[in-house]
């Protein structure tokens, strides 16, 4: 029997995430990675992450080991909803957010939901690679659009719009971009909600990294300038807290809650109820924003460590700093292909992920998408040296 | 803006699970529910599975709390292999488990990678609700194919494959099935494997029930009777220790593995760390066969102080005494229609789940699926009580 036969179409178009097939290369050595979007580990709360666990379980709250809702608990859907008004002026009652296994699962249960062969969906250009994957593996194909500085370009997206009007849904991430660290301006958010207001399309926006900010502040999201319904939010507290902790966050409304939570449900009926637990306790016992706060200095340093590393090790490198998030988008140059410096620098021991895979046309090589959160600043200097080595020997 | 308009024609037919919806319908009541399919909130073995929260924690394996392996846990996928192993004759290599957020995402995955819109699959008549909106999720049409006391029709299932030659994927639950509690007697098991092994098609063996049997024992898993490697085998630790922890698994082999990781990737990147810890620790620390035979021995007396009670107090209805699982399965007599004892019924203040859901025509209306694990004796014979009353007033 051929197996593979068997498989659907999308599936047999399937390809391994780029970031997990290149961190499984690294594994087992002593590599220093700027690869995975990770926090640092060596600052995870555990101590007090510790204290929640154990107040989930003393209390003997029994109904948290039974099957619970579909929604999540109601208790942490209340705390999300308040957080994210006041962070991002984001309005939804509890009753209008689904808690997800990460915010991967709102991007797929988004996906679902909208996007079937013959749909087009639009991307930046370039933007993560997980979501690439997720939203084509609906048999939709994939628009990218130009970003600069200020956010999404407005001209080709109307462009794109008026040309296709089988695009059904706009997947964007405003805050501090993965992979660029882009941040759209207050202007380009309210231009592009009129833009898009005039179109029948959803607008999915991903907010992993909106709350870790180094210099700039939070930013009001496209949901909150949405006057006809169209913006699902998602959000996480994976950047924010911790990723093996899996919960996330879909931000929607009356139209399409019914509807996402009969996807959830097809999906894993509902998320761990003592993930969500511990994370609500976290949120009543201790400041998820003292945390913050110091996460931000820590990360600050390091991606200015980084920085100066590369204009001084790296020659020929450019980059934009970003104001947030946890990347910079290095541009290599033109001599050098990413994928290519990918292969030698594995060889030395340290990782990055290629630009390659952020392009849905996977043609541009001249750009590293360089994670600075989950290296100590030794490491970072260390890292950016041996990839200056390779650099300088071209 | 029509919003619904905008959602796939998938996405349009979608219908709330049955059970929930029911569930929802009774909540905030003071109900006697015979609805879910639960185990016992009060016997969770709660100090226990504190104790491992506890140990997870206080080890400060930060890894845990960061991105892990789509896969899962290599120390967890070794003990589940070693166990489906002992209880089931299931032989898989720890690097062919692929831990998932419950169950229910096994059958999601598999659904993903193998069904599409043209194709079939088959399951039993009737069977779990939740296993039919998920596998049409995809697009697919289900086929029925009869039960008797044995295990699934032979003679119609050999009928149904050499008539449609697009069945992809047939999806069974041998071990006290979900809603009959039929266990496959172990001929009818050979002789399934070697009927289907005539054809290019996968079998979905769902066991969510097997350890949990009372008087008969565990039997050997389809998967151990395949020698054409067309078995993929889903389990869970959900009724075996708590749903709250989203924790289940898919058992394959080197042909799917890969591909149904990278389904997984798609779905949420990979299920808890905390929740795969702590079962992890609990089937190191304390004796998952103590706590089951401790269950079985009160579910088991729950079983037949619900069937006593059936035989004493409900007139005309009939079930045959399932050996294992958590569900009778109640025939009415002829004058009574399911649904309408159902509105009945939740008047009185008890609930039950009519049979009608479970059919893929919806066209039977003389069954219930009546859960006996999820309430103490003296709440059952309170419900059936009522039940009896209402039905020897029709």
């Amino acid at each position: 029997m051929n197996k593979h036969k068997l498989f659907t179409k999308n599936s047999k178009e399937m390809k391994h995430s780029a970031i997990g097939e290149l961190l499984g290369t690294i594994k087992g050595g002593e590599f220093i990675s700027f690869a995975a979007g990770v926090p640092a580990s060596e600052f995870f709360p555990v101590e007090k992450l510790a204290a929640c666990a154990e107040d989930v379980f003393t209390k003997k709250e029994l109904h948290l080991l039974q099957y619970g809702d579909t929604l999540g608990l109601y208790l942490l859907r209340e705390k999300i909803a308040k957080r994210i008004k006041e962070k991002f002026m984001t309005t939804v009652l509890p009753e209008h957010l689904l808690i997800t296994t990460g915010a991967q699962q709102g991007i797929d249960c988004c996906a679902r939901l909208f996007l079937e062969k013959g749909d087009l969906f639009v991307v930046e250009r370039p933007t993560y690679v997980d979501a690439i994957n997720t939203l084509s593996y609906t048999g939709a194909e994939a628009i990218d659009v130009s970003l600069d500085k200020e956010g999404i370009s407005l001209d080709e997206l109307e462009f794109v719009l008026n040309k296709n009007t089988e695009v059904k849904l706009i997947y964007v991430i405003p805050d501090f971009q993965n992979p660029t660290g882009t941040c759209w301006s207050l202007g380009r958010r309210k231009e592009f909600m009129d833009l898009v207001s005039r179109y029948e399309v959803i607008v999915i926006e991903d907010n992993p990294y909106g709350e870790l900010f180094y210099g700039a502040n939070t930013m009001p999201s496209l949901k909150s300038l949405d006057k006809k319904d169209q913006v699902i939010s998602l959000g996480s507290f994976s950047k924010l807290l911790s990723p093996g902790l899996r919960v996330g966050w879909i931000a929607s409304s009356a139209s399409y809650m019914d509807a996402l939570s009969m996807v959830k449900e097809r999906c894993d009926i509902h998320t761990s109820n003592i993930d969500q637990s511990i994370i609500s306790a976290f949120l009543d016992k201790f400041s998820l924003d003292d945390h913050l706060l110091s996460m931000c200095e820590i990360y600050k340093r390091r991606r200015d460590t980084m920085a100066e590393a590369i204009d001084n090790l790296m020659p020929g490198c450019r980059y934009n700093l970003p104001e947030g998030g946890l990347f910079l988008w290095v541009e290599l140059p033109e001599h050098i292909n990413c994928m290519d410096l990918f292969s030698k620098s594995i060889e030395k021991k340290v990782a990055f992920v290629p630009g390659t895979p952020f392009y849905i046309k996977k043609n541009d090589f001249s750009h590293l998408r360089m994670n600075f959160s989950g290296s100590t600043e030794t490491l970072i200097l260390e890292g950016i040296k041996r990839l200056g080595e390779i650099i300088k020997n071209y």
